[in-house]
């Protein structure tokens, strides 16, 4: 099974000269979605828990907790959690954002779909590692290598482990 | 095992007055998790496709995929999936929102983490069948009774299925 066959390619979205890889089609495919999250396990062995980042990562990480034990955690936008919560601002090319947490320990892989500049992981890093986390690597489906141009993506001393990377748009 | 003891009661949040329900701890418990995806299955024989409702609803949807089979279709908020969309506008209690999904065709659930007025479900409800989809039920892990008033609270003829039902707040 070829789980690139069931990404499809979307030219000029959400912007003109962007191409979106739309994962509809792999969740729609039981066989698809279920080959994708057996991948998107990184060579770790205990995984306490799962952190999603709101909000497409929420689904990989649920159905990661769901098919190999360890609980999940959601990283939310800036005041959707009740507090107390621990906070991170970053940049954006255009503006911030700020990502939230509620506090823990534990070991956790730090999960989203698509790896873009990395802006979202390396700020999800931070925030994990704030809230008293030990981050024991990064997973994701989708590496837009051409877009962060480092091959393999470093965040800490970690390469981010990923199932599909894209060379060019 | 009581689902309920890992839902944590959080007063005047997200305003005053108000009663959240936060569900982290839940998420955070591999066997509390497991055991609301477990109930969360309506007692429905064959479901094509769950389908979540961003954001939380991508978790339970990705998570109910991965442990009963089916796909996972998701529900976004206006402008997030690439288009062609069926969009569907509703009134909240103060302004309006709008949900998208891609057209299709088989049996779906809907999935989501809370049932309160019940808006966002009838919406994701009607943008399903708008979209081709036959809607076999609803499931929701908590479901605040005493927003609605309607226990069972029913959609088209169909109750929405819960796990967890509070009675006050």
């Amino acid at each position: 099974m070829n789980l690139s066959d069931f990404v499809l390619d979307t030219p000029n979205f959400p912007q003109k000269d962007i191409m979106f890889r739309d994962i509809s089609p792999l969740l729609k495919n039981h066989q698809a979605f279920d080959e994708a999250i057996n991948q998107m396990h990184p060579p770790i062995e205990r995984v306490d828990y799962w952190v999603g980042v709101e909000s497409r990562g929420f689904m990989f990480a649920g159905a990661l907790a769901q098919k190999f034990g360890g609980g999940m955690i959601m990283i939310r936008k800036k005041g959707k959690l009740p507090p107390p919560v621990i906070t991170y601002a970053y940049d954006l090319e255009y503006g911030s954002d700020a990502l939230e947490i509620k506090q823990g320990s534990g070991k956790v892989v730090i999960v989203d779909d698509v790896l873009a500049t990395g802006g979202t992981l390396k700020a999800a890093n931070e925030l994990c590692q704030q809230a008293g986390y030990s981050v024991l690597g990064h997973s994701v489906l989708i590496d837009l290598c051409y877009v962060h141009q480092q091959t393999p993506f470093y965040i800490n001393s970690t390469a981010v482990h990923s199932v599909l990377k894209y060379d060019t748009p």
